[in-house]
């Protein structure tokens, strides 16, 4: 008998949708582990305990000849106490827990969405990028044995003992800072407790009985403005996101004039250490607070940086990065503790940065290849991030190069007479009738476009407060298109005749783009020649330090473009490429995506997988030095002209102003209504 | 040719003085190496630069038949440039440096002490251990590549390729406090640099150029007293041994009173942390003060201390250790930073803190295990630790019983009516005439006996203060010798008709054993009734917790005594035997070192070996928990007695009283005699 039975087949044939994942697993086999076994992982915090309720399966009835299975909810052990009690508080609708129930016979099982570990969540709304949620910390539920007398183990020794038994954790550390709240917390729910760990390597957080709720932040620190997204870490969720102005401008605009800050003042460096620590912690105290969460509650943060700002965030004087050859102190990914550089979240949270590729190439950059994935791709493509210091990358999926050029703040409203950051008040966009010259814009909390006569119409608050980049570089593309400014970005004087907008007087010129009535301060805001001059020079710097990489990558004209920047708005890739930033494109392959450097951020707080990519693309692009480039000041000097002094913009062979410009403004008006549907 | 050539000998024979290892080695061997390779470890710091002097060695001229070898100094390579003119500000005294020189023919090379790795050291001038000095941090020289425009490796990536190349050292870490220092050390002299390393896994210094020393801090953190030893963790050498209060007994004099303090005040965990770590703070800058370095020399730091102190220091609320089953949070060694507890010394400053056997026996009783040893004995020994918590060790090489008792600070000169630590004015020695009843003292800080009449022979500031724990043993041993309280520690009422030194009413007597013309404050120092019941309910707990281990070790009588405690002046054997402190045992077999747990913690400070023995005997050894025992009531009742109710002490048969008493003195006075020469 023993023997015939040892022929009667215990195995049960199990698929799992929508995976489409099938296999034959022991009868009796628990379904958590089977579908394990089978290579499908159900979301689990309790460890199998029927206590988190989140490896929830749908069984499915009927027979499906093409998987070869009769599938039927008697297929599985009948339901558990536990399963009948959440049943009748209306817990389960109808599904199993899967670490309660016993494979008895075939099956086919739903795996929903929010039962797979390891989710995938669209990662930015404009795009379908999707990431895998699988952040450095995770909670797991733990059971410990009481202490006992006889028995000399201490609590924490105990807590290692079962987490290697419950989860096959292997010799786990504990913050030195956590350790105190280890005992309380066992003894609160009868030595039950939810545990954050980092890397499956340390314990972060010690909460009594079954909790959830992790959160991470992800920094985007930049020269001029600093961004936080504030991200639940089971779900990507990002649940607030705040930014403010870097308060280190008010020690120096630019990199290099706060690099000469912290070398020759006594206390410059702390004090620029202090700025940026003390705009981080208050950007996430707001954003927590935005989340209705409390600063204890972030258990991760990844920062991103340019070399300078890194350093400086570090406690590392940047003086090296000042001059050549622009000795980096390090330029490894680096783990720390939040605490160890002044970050108030939880006591015990972790920090990451993101390698550094160059002594003017930085964290930050990498991120907006770690967001905008040029690495995959096989069109040649052009990044440009727009900054204080501006990074360019160029390639594919064989070969990127990247590069720095110092456009100084001018794109983010810093230099320009009335610019301002991105912020309820900016203009961010901009017509000018080609004709009239009279502007048409939109305001930063104002849906639909102004006309200068609107202000009866609009609510009192709604006024304008200055200019931001994505408005600055859309005006004077504009202005250049009305024919306010020639290529060479003087003020034309003839244009005083056409509107009294135009003024000029000692050889220079301005334009009023928003009157008195539509302003804040109740005087008017302009855009004059030293606005056009700084612009030119900024998109000058990056234009030249693109061609410079086209002639390494020896390409002649790149496939794609990615306009990212930090400020608010998105820029308008059409008034980018009318103003000569970026070289001639397929319109429609030109985009603009904010600020990839804080997703980038946000996506390697959110699966670590992308961390590690970060170290292997920090070694692997390579990295053009400008200022070592004989051509890139022959290269600047032409690409001061807008568009430019000599290459050619095809694709804008129907929008740029022809020569003779004069046929009465009928084709710039035609032109003008199609650019107000941009 | 070339053929014959291969067959010529190019091997020579190399034999190295005082270890004897010889062997042969490649013709052109660097003889740093050539060591190495017939496993001899010369001293380097510099890694081979000739920078250091460390590896200096003296080569033997003549032939030596027994070991093949014709010796002669042109048997190495000619004088470098280097060693040339060292020669000539005479700093090498005829000796090589190895580093320096090629094997070209048969050598017998003597390798001074001072130039062997891994020094032995006596480790107590009382005892002929030794210990190789192999501490957790050393220093090591590295020259690093200078960064060039085109290399965008930070200076820690190159230093970390260096520190590969030249000393194998691979993927170490840099403290985030240290890192700032890096670029600007690197730069001082042309990027040659000491650093020192932790394990050879983490960076804790960085300095300029070659740079030698580094010091380390061992600190037995006792309930009454605190004591550090500061070394140079080169040589082993004890620099500065500094002892203080330990300023928590303000808050309560024994463990018990602390456990409740922490627990029932609101800030009573914190006042307690902050108190003991300013003690060591204070402890480490004397000692600093003393040796003629500063606190930042520190870099390593070793702790010891019982379960109670060690959670306080943590931050780690002692309460669980208040009552059944005395949970621990801990029980595992920590390695630490000496900031992440609240210590001032180098910043990167490392902490280790040697584990806990149980609940009431913790790393000060392993260290003093280190100290002493007895898991490498035959003999079955005792080794009684006397502080405010007693700790019990018992066994030998086969198995080892530990157990805790709770004395109460009655030996460390708290609870008694003139007790005081250990310091300048401390009675510390005593005999008692057993016929006139007069006494004779020894004072901490003048060398000899006291006699009462001597005060006009004394500088003035010669007087005396207070009894401390040595010194009041000897006074309730020598009181029961002279009969002045009988063996149920009373005083004995026919007393005060043989000296006025006796006093007795209301059924309570006292022993004025210092005259006011001997004190520091003009009254006299007395021991009363009190003084003589604390100290039996203190030696009786200790003695019964030894009764419990000899019945669980199933041993009659001990083969071997070790007294050890914190109190500046080592415990009488023969005073501790007559109080019965200690079982009976062959008086030349009972040994006083002082403060054992001190010297674990110091040589667990000079050799990383230690500590992981530290660890294997945490795990080892048997807690014996005596509250469990239903044996310990009756066992702690007996010993009250002097020196015991129903035990024998035949090796004190010459020396206790007889019954009857009365021979006239005689005896007595004969054997008082004999005992002042002890």
């Amino acid at each position: 008998m023993a023997n015939k039975a040892d022929h009667i087949d215990d195995t049960c044939q199990v698929a799992l949708m929508p995976s489409g994942r099938q296999g034959k697993v022991k009868r009796g086999t628990n379904l958590l582990k089977a579908a394990q076994e089978l290579g499908v992982e159900l979301e689990s915090i309790c460890g199998g305990r029927q206590t988190c309720l989140k490896c929830q399966v749908i069984v499915e009835e009927g027979h499906f000849p093409k998987l070869g299975v009769t599938s039927s909810a008697v297929h599985l052990s009948p339901l558990t106490s536990r399963e009948l009690e959440l049943s009748q508080n209306e817990r389960l609708e109808g599904r199993r827990l899967a670490c309660a129930a016993e494979v008895v016979g075939d099956l086919l099982i739903t795996v929903p969405e929010e039962s797979q570990a390891r989710k995938q969540i669209i990662a930015k709304a404009a795009s379908d990028r999707t990431i895998e949620i699988d952040p450095a910390v995770r909670q797991v539920y733990v059971e410990v044995i009481p202490p006992e007398l006889g028995d000399t183990r201490g609590d924490w020794e105990r807590l290692v003992e079962a987490l290697e038994e419950q989860w096959g954790i292997k010799e786990p550390a504990i913050d030195i800072r956590v350790l105190p709240t280890l005992q309380t917390a066992l003894r609160e729910e009868n030595f039950a407790i939810t545990l954050t760990l980092w890397q499956d390597k340390e314990v972060l957080r010690v909460q009594p009985g079954y909790k959830e709720g992790i959160y991470g932040l992800a920094i985007d620190v930049g020269s001029t403005t600093v961004v936080a997204h504030l991200c639940d870490l089971r779900t990507g969720e990002v649940l607030a996101t705040e930014a403010s102005m870097n308060t280190q401008v008010r020690y120096g605009e630019d990199l290099m004039s706060r690099v000469s800050y912290a070398t020759s003042e006594a206390q410059g460096l702390a004090r620029l250490n202090r700025a940026v620590i003390l705009v981080i912690n208050d950007l996430a105290e707001k954003a927590a607070q935005k989340a209705g969460l409390v600063v204890e509650d972030i258990l991760d943060v990844v920062i991103v940086a340019n070399p300078v700002m890194h350093h400086i965030l570090l406690g590392i004087n940047p003086k090296e990065l000042g001059g050549a050859p622009f000795a980096l102190a390090v330029d490894s990914a680096l783990d720390l503790k939040a605490r160890e550089i002044g970050l108030s979240l939880h006591p015990a949270a972790r920090l990451h940065l993101l390698p550094i590729i160059a002594g003017h190439v930085g964290a930050d950059n990498i991120a907006v290849q770690i967001a905008e994935t040029p690495y995959e791709q096989q069109e040649i493509t052009l990044i440009v991030d727009v900054g204080t210091n501006a990074e360019i990358v160029l390639g594919n999926r064989e070969q990127i190069l990247v590069a720095s050029s110092p456009t100084g703040p001018a794109f983010e409203g810093a230099q320009i007479t009335h610019g301002q950051r991105a912020a309820p008040g900016a203009v961010e966009r901009v017509r000018i009738d080609p004709v009239s010259l009279e502007p048409r814009i939109k305001i930063i909390g104002y849906d639909g476009w102004i006309e200068p006569d609107m202000a009866d119409q609009l609510p009192a608050d709604v006024r304008a407060t200055g200019i931001c980049g994505s408005g600055i570089i859309e005006a004077i593309a504009e202005m250049y298109l009305a024919g306010i400014i020639n290529a060479n970005g003087l003020f034309e004087e003839a244009c005083v005749e056409r509107s009294e907008r135009v003024r000029y007087g000692s050889r220079t010129g301005e334009y009023v783009l928003v009157d008195s009535s539509l302003t804040a301060t109740g005087a008017p805001i302009v855009v004059n020649q030293n606005d056009v001059r700084a612009i030119q020079l900024a998109k000058a710097a990056l234009y030249a330090g693109t061609k410079l990489l086209m002639a390494h990558r020896k390409v002649e004209r790149v496939e794609r473009v990615v306009l990212a920047g930090a400020f608010g708005s998105f820029i308008s890739p059409l008034h980018a490429m009318i103003l000569g930033l970026i070289p001639d494109c397929q319109l429609d392959k030109v985009v603009a995506v904010g600020n990839a450097a804080g997703d980038g951020a946000r996506f390697a707080l959110l699966n670590r997988g992308l961390r590690l990519k970060a170290v292997e693309l920090a070694r692997w692009v390579q990295h053009i030095s400008t200022p070592l480039e004989s051509s890139f000041q022959d290269e600047f000097v032409a690409a001061l002209n807008i568009p430019h002094a000599r290459d050619a913009f095809p694709h804008l062979a129907e929008i740029l102003p022809d020569t003779p410009k004069n046929d009465g403004g009928e084709r710039r008006r035609s032109r003008f209504r199609n650019r107000m549907s941009n």
